[in-house]
């Protein structure tokens, strides 16, 4: 049984707050500033527009070593591929709607994951104007919406990063370690892992001319919604995958 | 009975956002966005040290209308006298402890106050690199403190200010009622559904010899867990089936 403190690390180690394409440095530097008033350290910077820059360093204050330490990535696949539980903030606003929490509820489960479950968590924020793309809110397990006023609703990104972890430094003192633990046999399959059966499936219903590949409508996004919100585990991804392949040699022959 | 909007327009008039003594405008604009977000626009800037600023008004976004109307006062009792219930932030380490609550419990109260007692409430922000004094905090009939990392507790001003509003946005929710609905676009499987579709992909694999049906081992059963924890919609059920029909086609041919 871990101490609250351990737990604690354990959570900043498994959790990456992930700025995608900022373009202001300020952002930068108050964010980093938000997740170390919260108790957090992990900071990834998807293709940052202008880092470094000393605004970000002003900015951050007293949070410097975080601004410093920030990993800087140039692809999402890099900054997740080895992460089990892929949440990004999002306006609400899909035609395909998708798992959706609001903070207090996602960042339960978050550490229900983490803490419980060893997995690891990766919290994508969208760029100043256009927040996330399409592509990236599909790579998502799970959506989180901030609740905001309807007459004006964009939030900035230091201020959603400020909640979130707000929020998480609230929750793990809400979730009691004696919950029912649900011991799973198997681990959890990676994002990479789940892309590629993604990536297998498609392939296969192109073979079966299963769609028109100039007009997928929206079948390919509802078959990556299925396969994001169910915690696949590394074992029935294998079977998936399998199962495919076999389908495969045989329409070969 | 007042209806859901008219609680929160109550609620907004009869709470004032007091920020004192603010150093830098940036922190006024930023403070006008955060709280206009929240759907708040009662704004009082209590000594402010540059204000009127551009920069106020380029932090301010959509906000500017907020930061324009915002109310410019030159004494505390001015602000708070015709206030009933007034609450500051507070970083919890006076010599004599004063009434204390978490966000959370705090914006309940506001609300529980303004909504079933209408009384007219002000909550203030100190100075940032000082926060309010013990005469200002004297004043308050209730201390907010927003839990912060004790290595970096200092939260950048529009922050708390963000955290707050955000926390009363969400506190009349709870106290009016209802959750936010997840609304899904198809509705959900029913059982049996389900055991037509794990009898489908049973056929499939024994058409492709995938397992010796004597001795299935356990992958039948990883096959059903995966798909009775999944919460499958029709239209998810409808395509996995159909994709398997045309695999079957193309297998007799």
């Amino acid at each position: 049984m871990l101490s609250e403190v351990e737990q604690f690390n354990l959570l900043n180690r498994f959790t990456s707050f992930v700025l995608i394409n900022t373009s202001h440095p300020g952002n930068i530097g108050a964010s980093a500033r938000a997740i170390k008033n919260m108790g957090f350290n992990n900071l990834t910077l998807l293709n940052p527009k202008d880092f470094p820059n000393d605004i970000a360093t002003y900015r951050a204050k007293a949070a410097i070593d975080v601004v410093n330490s920030a990993r800087v990535a140039q692809s999402l696949d890099e900054v997740i591929q080895d992460c089990n539980f892929i949440v990004g903030t999002s306006a609400r606003n899909r035609k395909i709607p998708w798992p959706l929490k609001e903070p207090k509820e996602a960042t339960k489960e978050i550490i229900d994951r983490v803490i419980n479950k060893k997995q690891k968590v990766a919290i994508l924020f969208g760029r100043e104007d256009r927040g996330l793309t399409n592509e990236e809110l599909g790579r998502c397990n799970l959506h989180i919406h901030i609740p905001t006023s309807e007459e004006y609703s964009s939030l900035n990104l230091s201020q959603a990063v400020q909640i979130i972890s707000y929020e998480l430094r609230l929750a793990i003192k809400e979730v009691i370690s004696n919950d029912p633990k649900q011991e799973w046999d198997v681990p959890i399959a990676t994002d990479q892992e789940i892309e590629l059966l993604l990536n297998h499936i498609d392939d296969l219903m192109l073979e079966l001319d299963f769609y028109d590949p100039k007009n997928p409508r929206k079948l390919l996004e509802r078959v990556r919604r299925l396969f994001k919100r169910t915690d696949l585990d590394t074992m029935e991804s294998s079977i998936l995958r399998g199962v495919i392949a076999s389908i495969q040699e045989k329409l070969k022959n």
